[in-house]
């Protein structure tokens, strides 16, 4: 028994260390996605690249970095007339917005046979980066000692507003931006070319393009063939311009040429892309509100509008095609939360966090000069969140007022605008500044065309303001308080607040854009006064957001600062929507215990989970060219079929879709479209042994082409055939 | 255009040859359940057997035969002292019954820390068998040419009755059964000797001996304890008897040794048992009744009753102990028919085998001698199905009447006793025949006892009667109309049933048993009266079923000889409850594109899967010693870890839960408890592909015992301490 006792005890510390180095491995692991400028320093080379790492990265030359654009997510070039080829969940709004019920484009797909057919789809957008470089002295510099929190945040703000001003003068014709990297520590000026008409060229049918929808979404093994060509055009002299009939093709300084033999297991591989969103400088205190509170309540909501919608969409063809890009959209979110929750849960990791935190409390507190500046550091962190976290339901019934009611964010963006636009250009809300005000309603235009459907606007409004109505007193939302006042019935109250607005109406929301606040308060319109009686909880909500930024950007700052001591490195910034290389292999994992998932799913996979039944139907030709094995040229040779989907230890997260998988030689062998489930967890931290990104081999896309749709003229366009 | 016209024939003329060989393998390797008189033929120790086959099977001998119990399902001797090792979800309702919220041996375990602490369960036996003959010439002896289906079948049922009461009458204390091993062709008599007082020794916790539950049933990967220990007492003099404080452990002729090094991958192992049905000689047009609508209609019912069960369950613990084995039972049943739903589907099963039948008929119809004798055998088989088909949803009501409601199951049962006993002995059904009518009696008294809950029996009979009384016209069953006739309201009237009867009262029960027709037709109870009414019902649906027997027995026996003609083998009996040997190797599978299953579980996944919540509420006693990696002796040496679940190509069914695995050596490593969810369709033929049995790892169960349960004294009963 003693001896049992001792045993005890030193597995149990045994476990400990186990711990400790689990979670140090996954510290170590935990950054992928790097800026180009480091391409030089991350020895590709010697990682398995093949090529010179400066074709990649090399502002002075045509490097791959021009092949690939932002559009919504990713894509990129694949031939010098301006084809691109992103995911089909990346084109979904963009194929949905010319789709009708008797050109269903979206349930049929489409192939233009010639130039003239291919399908403009306005309002999108492929945006290539021409340069980048640190502004941070510049946008730092206005920053005072004993600023406040929003005072700080407005100064930052103004000088980069400025910054960008500037650069757009310098540059005519292009968009300049300029990232956070590390908030309130590190900023980058960006210059994008904007390529503003974009054309529909092949669309599968969405039984291949989103072959096992919702259920399939996040998880392997995979067999969707989430792919979708376009075309950008410019116009005749090459500018950059919207669509016109007598643009031309864009002709890119260079395109990703495909390789029609794919890769195979173990072979090194990387992606470029914009990835939107990564959160692994953030403290404990941040990942606890997320967890806690955050994630679960817009899980939970999201997935009650998804069932609202998918009930609405029961009536007809066109009724649910007003949806089913909004509930894409949702679900796809809801589903990585909800894998996130979990695996979060798995894998304890706010607990880990915690205990790097502590150890970290440690390391400042033994050093009384680091106890002097980092001492308040997390504790003042953890203040902010717990803020959050008792403001949380207020402020989300605000912010989903104007995000999922249409005819709402009509009403409050043309409130803000009247406002906003009295001020001089640099003080607005981006929104309203010159430069992106088009845009801004250019969008609202097309979200009212294409997704707006009354009963499910109510529907949602009256959810909201049941729960307006639910909040603790002191925390009511006054003007929203006032619908229901007098005991009426809130449903009638809501009704009649819908039966008096004109906001569905574009052209009478085209009237109100160049009015002045005076002007907008005589507005007979019961959704533009709610939304005016509502403004001032809006401004609020912002100077709060803006204070609190300002706090976070400072903290966070330091906390990088200290972190980095700490742990003796450099490290990487989040990703925050700007171009990034990550690379990897294309490997298999083990999800859990006793299963191995392979690389490579094959169309036999297909067969397999084909029911006949949304969103499992696959077309019948597709299975009969899977039965009669008619898989020509692009057959996978190890595994004598076509593959459809593969596996690769990259570092990716939401913005990486459609991201382009280049092999050692620096050719095209797939496209990005998703993470594995137990990898949603990837935006906290990276780790080798379950972080797998999904890609749709080249080679089923091309066959797809071929021998499905007969588009033997892309092939050729594409140098294949 | 021309060339692909010429691939794309000559592509599908492969295509039709590649299923044709599929549907070939699947023919060729359909049998793997072996009468033990068919070991000497099995070339055993070519595939791996490294002992003497004659020491598995040889009657003279205390073979490994005699180790092999039926109780319920399988369990094997594992000491001199009669120990049994068979599985949890076997001994489940007899923990059950033995159960209380007060002492809840089924959720908390149990352990028998000396003889003494055993705890007796009422009812159960240990079945040995202990020889067999082939008696089908004695058996069809008495079939005359122009009987007709019914005259065949009684007199095939007198026959037998007639050969097991001389057996019976040979072998005092033993019991004889006559089992078809090929229906309407081929008998076997068997002489068994049955245990009658087994006791409890150990029970896992619910948390481990039904880890996973539901969820995981049929499913891998599993990581499920699923054993429980027992042992078997006799009379002093060494004969079976009812259990009494002075009867002494019984010593069986021979018992398995356990192997605490367990088995590796590749490794051979051989299961002994007694597997319930297989249906692989059956034809099409079972298979499509099956399908179609019997296993629908029962797996949709079952379901409905699981979750009346759950509801009612949730009022407290005791209610919910009263379901709980039901609830197994059932949900066992259900995913076990949605399982082969699907896995039939899938494989397209139905058609392979119609093209099978098809090529058959175009065989007899070749040879017109042939023609003449088996030319009507499949339409004729086709004619029954559909009938059964036609009249399924009138005997669904009625079978599930008596099945599913315990009290009228009493009553029903008490008066066909009444009109059974007034019949000589062997003119009886069986249930009411002199050697089996205790039996039925105490099944009887131990269902009322342990699963006897009002609520739950009035809500089913109200759902049965909803669907009788939605029967057409034609198939309506007058007595149950009548007790909503008169528009009266359905609910009382079934309430008001349900208060006039003392069917749930053992006293009074008991007090009928020896009552005949006319003293039962006097008795003053709502149930008796109905039971009296429905009774003429069940006599008819028992003639149409013997009779349907008869034909169906004599058409099946002709399509097995023309069945072997054609395809020049020697069929194997499919199973039926008598004792098999089935062998195969540990080896994972391929359970769909880009996935594979791997033969063992560990401890760890265990920890994976554990979320607090029941089926996942793991004992923290048992995620510590994971925890702390206390694994001594019984690691696997692979894996370096605690193996928990192993998975091997044997062919087994219902009835192999509890089957020794047996390796090269003949000793036990581990226990037989599922299959896999892609091998529920076993039952109609067996593949290499994807028929894989789940047993639980001796090591799993050597090291819960040792280091959870500190059972020590067990093991040194099995000599590995």
């Amino acid at each position: 028994m003693a001896n049992h006792r001792c045993l005890r005890k030193l597995s149990s510390s045994l476990f400990i260390i186990l711990a400790v180095f689990i979670l140090a491995t996954m510290l170590v692991a935990d950054e992928g996605m790097y800026p180009l400028s480091e391409v030089p320093r991350l020895n590709l080379k010697e990682k398995g690249l093949r090529i010179d790492p400066a074709l990649i990265y090399d502002p002075a030359k045509n490097s791959l970095l021009y092949a690939v654009v932002q559009i919504g997510a990713t894509g990129s070039f694949i031939s010098e007339d301006g084809l691109i080829i992103t995911n089909h969940h990346v084109a979904f709004g963009a194929v949905q917005s010319v789709s009708s019920p008797e050109k269903d484009y979206l349930k049929n797909g489409f192939l233009a046979r010639n130039r003239a057919e291919e399908i403009p789809v306005p309002g999108r957008t492929a945006r290539i980066t021409e340069s980048f470089r640190d502004v941070s002295a510049e946008v730092l510099s206005v920053v005072k000692p004993n600023m406040t929190g929003a005072e700080r945040a407005r100064a930052i703000e103004q000088q980069i507003k400025k910054i960008v001003a500037e650069a757009e003068k310098a540059n005519p014709g292009k968009r300049a931006e300029v990232a956070e990297m590390f908030p309130g520590k590190s900023y980058w000026l960006f210059i994008y070319t904007d390529l503003k008409d974009l054309r529909l060229v092949y669309v599968p049918p969405l039984s291949i393009g989103n072959f096992g929808g919702e259920d399939d979404n996040w998880m392997w093994p995979r067999h969707t063939g989430d792919f979708t060509l376009m075309r950008a055009y410019v116009a005749p002299d090459g500018k950059p311009a919207e669509y016109s009939e007598k643009n031309v093709p864009f002709k890119p300084r260079t395109y990703l040429r495909v390789n029609p033999a794919g890769v195979k297991e173990g072979d090194f591989v990387f992606l470029l892309g914009y990835p939107a969103r990564t959160y692994r400088h953030l403290p404990a205190s941040y990942l606890a509100f997320e967890q806690n509170i955050r994630m679960p309540a817009v899980a939970d909501w999201y997935e009650w509008q998804i069932r609202l919608m998918e009930e609405m969409g029961k009536t007809s063809r066109e009724i649910a095609l007003k949806h089913d890009a909004r509930i894409k959209s949702l679900a796809n979110t809801m589903k990585n939360y909800r894998g996130k929750l979990v695996g979060l849960k798995r894998l304890d990791f706010l607990t880990q966090k915690r205990q790097e935190e502590k150890a970290l409390q440690e390391f400042i507190q033994r050093d009384p000069k680091r106890q002097k500046v980092y001492g308040q550091l997390l504790p003042e962190l953890e203040k902010i969140y717990a803020e959050m976290s008792a403001e949380f339901p207020r402020a989300f019934v605000l912010d989903n007022l104007r995000r999922s009611v249409i005819l709402f964010q009509n009403a409050i963006t043309v409130v803000e605008a009247a406002h906003e636009r009295q001020k001089p250009d640099l003080e607005r809300n981006a929104a309203y500044m010159d430069r992106n005000f088009k845009q801004t309603r250019q969008r609202l235009a097309l979200t009212l065309k294409s997704s707006f459907y009354l009963p499910t606007d109510v529907a949602i409004f009256k959810e909201l303001l049941k729960r307006a109505l639910a909040l603790p007193d002191d925390k009511k939302i006054e003007a929203l308080s006032k619908l229901s006042a007098g005991g009426s019935n809130l449903d009638e109250a809501v009704d009649s607040v819908f039966k008096s607005t004109r906001m569905a109406d574009p052209e009478f929301i085209n009237s109100l854009w160049d009015k002045k606040p005076e002007e907008i308060k005589r507005v007979d319109d019961s959704l533009i006064r709610l939304a005016l009686a509502l403004y001032p909880e809006y401004q609020k909500l912002e100077e709060i957001n803006k204070a609190r930024k300002g706090q976070l950007d400072e903290l966070q700052a330091r906390l990088v600062d200290v972190r980095q001591e700490f742990l003796g490195k450099q490290f990487i910034p989040d990703a925050n929507g700007t171009l990034r290389l990550t690379y990897g292999r294309v490997e298999g994992y083990k999800p859990r215990d006793a299963v191995y998932y392979k690389p490579f799913t094959t169309v036999h996979g297909i067969a397999e989970k084909t029911t006949g039944q949304p969103p499992y139907d696959t077309p019948e030709k597709l299975l009969q060219l899977i039965k009669e094995r008619r898989f020509g040229k692009f057959i996978n040779p190890a595994l004598n079929t076509i593959s459809v989907c593969l596996l690769y230890s990259t570092d990716t997260t939401g913005g990486n879709s459609g991201s382009p998988i280049i092999d050692a030689e620096g050719r095209l062998v797939g496209i990005n479209f998703d993470r594995v489930w137990e990898a949603t967890i990837n935006d906290y931290a990276w780790s080798h042994k379950f972080s797998r990104s999904i890609g749709v081999d080249i080679r089923y896309v091309l066959w797809v082409l071929k021998e499905f749709a007969g588009a033997n003229h892309l092939l050729r366009e594409m140098g294949v055939e």
